[in-house]
């Protein structure tokens, strides 16, 4: 198979309704943000055996190369416009797997409305890599940022944290290659209607949700905002960091799912695992939830669906503190790529 | 070394004097194009042992990935702005390569006046491959496509070429990986005050020209345009697919430089190669020479180290004509990737 007829075929129908695209002919693409918009562009690569097991559906890697871009883009506040996609295929990759592959892209781009606008496929003598560059836009000044969380903000996260971290622990030690390669997107919506098993955590790993509705919300509300990726205690220190303050949280507020308690106290002997639910809400990476904060006078306009989980304070740093007022240390913070 | 200690260290102060980098500290970047212009965005990856050897030096490698890129700007007629880097790095990467990269992209960076705004560095159990997604904008309606050649239209080249066929020939079969590896980009300066000798090939081949200013000349005038990455007549291939006409080449007009024949007449023992200058010029890939058309009317408009090798015909197809008038069939009309 071609680079040429691999474009051809799978991927220049999922440039189609976005002109800017030039129909995927072109060196690059070329288009106007909307007026009154400034741009909002980010880039994310994901890596087999790192980010994502290698065995999983094609088309729910896909899904997932471009959910996490998606929700940078949340995280900004921003609404999508268009993506490239750089896929880095190892030699002899077969043609029904980029035929899934462009499958999945086309049911989340429809899902979120974005389009491909270009991109590069090569071939590796190293392992599958994809690295997307998602485009989106906001009302000039409106992008939502790390560094502007004052002192007496509350900190607030969307749905649940933790479950991305335990789907991960599920497929690793309780399910076989085999079976997570037959996984597709066909069952996460009836996993989300028997969130008791763990099919739940698992299609929260595989399929994370990006918040954008959520990020177009908290314009003008949240002071700071971000995703959850390398672990609450991680990421809220990147916004400590940025915004020059401290924070405190309450684990006893922090929102856990069902499943992430239920698959919790499975005995440890069938997991392989001995992670608790809050451990890792605290420290999991891979939620894409959305982190921000925002002033007290403003918790009438908060949206439903986020938790109250702590406050910023004139400290540096990020401090656990348990029902008894005692402070909890960590021994691991969250998810390092190196 | 972790993920924010290098973006912090090497790759944010790549971020200087582009506001809209956010200082590398969100998860997107945030930027308006300049008024009355368009965006053009294009992503191109490369990959060890596909696009480049490996043992190349790491500021080497870093300047091939951002030239690559801002050839396909340059293609457009576009003036480079930003780009976003995802560094997708083999475990146990030393710092000290990391660092060299680094400086490489700072290198061409301020050659070209682009800045980095974003992205990704992550570990990979492959291979070492980088996807760069550069940003430029143009006057609106007013980039170069390669859809708008006109049956009459000359055909021009840019620069010479198969040079960087040859210089990958001369990498593979006459130098040592050693000797790769203590190349810097100093001796560039060196290799093209002597271009007898290989150092001039292989300095084409690891650090292809962006043709930009060509690029931006070229608006208003060239009908169509792209760069040369896979051979002249696969990409000539493209525009005439894309403009739904023919071409017909003339070998004998198609510039060489002195460096590619003096390189053809070395034994073949030698080398290790029976690729002639013509040959490498006709079907070699790596040049990001632009190759473009323009009307006979025009003529006197076309910059100068330019040279018209052709003509658009009503056909369907690249014909390559020698001196006699006889077509010349090729067994090889490009690089593919696969």
């Amino acid at each position: 198979m071609q680079e040429f007829e691999i474009i051809k075929k799978y991927f220049a129908p999922l440039s189609a309704g976005f002109s800017g695209a030039l129909e995927l002919c072109d060196d690059s693409a070329v288009f106007t943000p909307p007026a009154g918009h400034e741009l909002v562009i980010t880039k994310d690569a994901i890596s087999e055996g790192v980010h994502f097991i290698g065995s999983e559906s094609a088309d729910l890697i896909a899904g997932k190369a471009l959910r996490v871009n998606l929700s940078d883009l949340a995280a900004m506040g921003a609404t999508p416009i268009c993506y490239f996609l750089a896929l880095i295929l190892p030699k002899n990759t077969p043609e029904e797997w980029v035929q899934k592959f462009a499958q999945g892209l086309r049911e989340t781009q429809s899902e979120f409305g974005i389009y491909l606008a270009g991109g590069d496929t090569i071939s590796t003598l190293g392992t599958l890599t994809i690295s997307i560059t998602a485009v989106g836009s906001v009302p000039v000044g409106g992008a939502l940022r790390r560094n502007g969380a004052k002192i007496g903000d509350d900190i607030y996260v969307s749905g649940t944290l933790g479950d991305a971290a335990l789907g991960l622990s599920s497929l690793r030690g309780a399910i076989s290659d085999e079976a997570i390669h037959k996984i597709s997107t066909n069952w996460i919506a009836t996993s989300l209607i028997a969130p008791r098993n763990d099919e739940y955590i698992i299609a929260r790993y595989l399929t994370p949700e990006p918040r954008l509705f959520l990020g177009q919300e908290l314009r003008g509300i949240a002071n700071a905002c971000m995703d959850i990726s390398d672990g609450l205690v991680q990421d809220l220190g990147h916004i400590c960091q940025a915004s020059k303050v401290g924070a405190v949280i309450y684990p006893d507020k922090i929102p856990l799912s069902e499943a992430a308690v239920l698959f919790c106290q499975t005995p440890q002997q069938v997991r392989g695992d001995n992670n608790s639910a809050l451990e890792s809400a605290i420290s999991g990476g891979d939620d894409y939830e959305l982190l921000f904060t925002a002033p007290p006078e403003k918790a009438n306009l908060i949206p439903k669906n986020c938790t109250k989980i702590g406050q910023i304070t004139a400290g540096k740093n990020v401090q656990i503190i348990d029902k008894n007022g005692k402070e909890i240390t960590l021994s691991r913070k969250g998810f390092s790529h190196f």
